[in-house]
């Protein structure tokens, strides 16, 4: 009996089969579905599932982290539309090794990343499972449909943009699998893997400005999510190995790893950064108008072209890495 | 370290912990969420979580079917509040053992009650697991605000009401469980564990009418159900055993499995019949409506009373039944 190839391919057959509907404006495929539910207001809606021993280790993920993890992954694809998160579901399956003093320490990081965004906790399920545990979120949001940013408005010419530094997340996962956890001087990495920060005012100041054709949150890898902004868009990207921002303590980090860092910015998952584009002549004032709101820098990687697929340009050389990021089902 | 004493518990912890806002009306203790998206539209969320060995058994829950019944009983939650069902996310943390011909089953019955009751799919998550499959789906409606029905406005004086017969979904399941589901004999209690029909047309017709007090559809228990409408509309309920639809197949159930079938009425669960409470004086025009509307008939099992508790009255005997529903985590 055939095997669902990837999880790419189990999302492209359930796609094909699912339908449309009237006031539906983004189905399957982006970080959030979008319908309109008044006259100048979209909603926006998003779901994730942790599984334990797959998307996190409750041998060295505390509770409360993990419980702001659940929260901040969800918050984030409605901040990679442009959004404002409102609700929450949560969606408990925990076997009985997950006791109250898990349960209490876990609500209470889910709920304080909740307070911070002025999300509301409004239902969900709890259930027991014999030998996993999962955890899936569902997170409402709201946009002004002209301030609504998908996947799909990537342009040949446009500039690639990402908000942060790259590759911390995938270098503290790999600190915490190696037993690292709680060395203090790779905390900033761990905490990128543990504890990953949502950029709602970041991609609500992005979206508002009108100057952002595509973008997304990094959840996968940067190879994989500008692939499936590429895909969305009908066009291709090159992205220069050398612009890649790469802090100092990941290079450390991959030294005694022994691991690539250029690896782990680009195929690692799990930084929740923005990644976007924008048109060439924008990128002064978009970049100016983000430092003046938000503070934050934006770092130029790459550039929309047109074809299809995601290159690497690195020491003169060019190679494809689209979908080289993390993927289920492989 | 204590254990969190039941799902109610869990829920309570959650509820107490979890903050409002301004435009949610109705937060965790309901079918649904509700929340407002329009002057005079509201929106409905509902999520619920299967676990594979907790909720399904792979072994002979084929997977069209439970492909069904996963979009059936959130598309009930709806249905108990009033509303109209509108999108639909999927989230599926699948084994290694659920190949690409059961997904393509399994994705065939989920759309296929999507295709019924006009719901499109709209999100999701596909995620590996190692060792048991775990389903969550998000369902999410509307309603007119003057037709919003929940759990809160319950009289004394009411009388409770039912939709259908009860406890045919349980006596299926004992039946899958000791190997008689192929039994064609058994068929209607079988089909009623493995594919039940959420009451969409039905929930529609009694919130429009205006004379329900309360409604919730029939997930736990008549008796774990009745009480969670009398938990939230401060009364308490006096069921009449003899008043309780039973039918003939059931019965004869009940005698082969050597099981009680009015246990399996109160207790079985998973009915997804609806469960509401009206005024004495309104009954007769709302039985009737609703005869005219769906050729439905509703069954009068009790009367809503002043105080608390469930209490079932047999042969003269009174005795408290709140909570002897299917509960997880006990």
């Amino acid at each position: 009996m055939p095997r669902p190839g990837g999880e790419r391919e189990i999302i492209a057959r359930i796609r094909q089969a699912a339908g449309g509907s009237g006031d539906l404006l983004v189905g399957i495929g982006d970080d959030c579905a979008v319908y309109r539910t008044s006259p100048d207001r979209l909603s926006l809606v998003t779901t994730d599932t942790m599984v334990e021993g797959v998307h996190f280790d409750s041998a060295w993920h505390p509770p409360f982290e993990l419980g702001r993890k659940a929260a901040s992954v969800n918050i984030s694809d409605i901040a990679a539309m442009g959004g404002l998160p409102r609700f929450a579901l949560l969606s408990l399956a925990l076997t009985p090794a997950f006791d109250g003093q898990w349960l209490d320490a876990f609500m209470a990081g889910f709920l304080a990343v909740l307070a911070e965004q002025g999300v509301a906790l409004i239902g969900g399920d709890t259930v027991q499972s014999g030998h996993e545990s999962v955890l899936s979120v569902t997170v409402l949001g709201e946009v002004a449909e002209n301030e609504l940013v998908t996947r799909k408005g990537a342009k040949p010419g446009d500039v690639v943009l990402v908000s942060g530094v790259l590759g911390e997340a995938a270098a503290g996962l790999a600190l915490c699998r190696s037993g690292r956890a709680y060395d203090p001087h790779w905390q900033p990495l761990v905490a990128a893997h543990l504890n990953p920060v949502p950029q709602v005012a970041l991609g609500r100041a992005l979206a508002a400005s009108g100057l952002v054709h595509a973008m997304q949150d990094l959840s996968d890898g940067m190879a994989t999510d500008l692939a499936h902004i590429c895909a969305e868009s009908g066009v291709g990207a090159v992205v220069l190995a050398e612009n890649i921002p790469l802090s100092p303590v990941l290079c450390k980090a991959a030294e005694v790893c022994g691991h690539s860092a250029l690896d782990w910015a680009l195929s690692g998952g799990e930084d929740y950064q923005l990644l976007l584009t924008a048109g060439e002549q924008q990128v002064a004032s978009l970049c100016s108008l983000v430092r003046e709101h938000t503070g934050r820098e934006l770092f130029t990687v790459g550039r929309i072209v047109a074809g299809n697929g995601v290159f690497l340009e690195e020491a003169g050389q060019r190679r494809e890495i689209s979908y080289r990021g993390y993927e289920h089902f492989r």
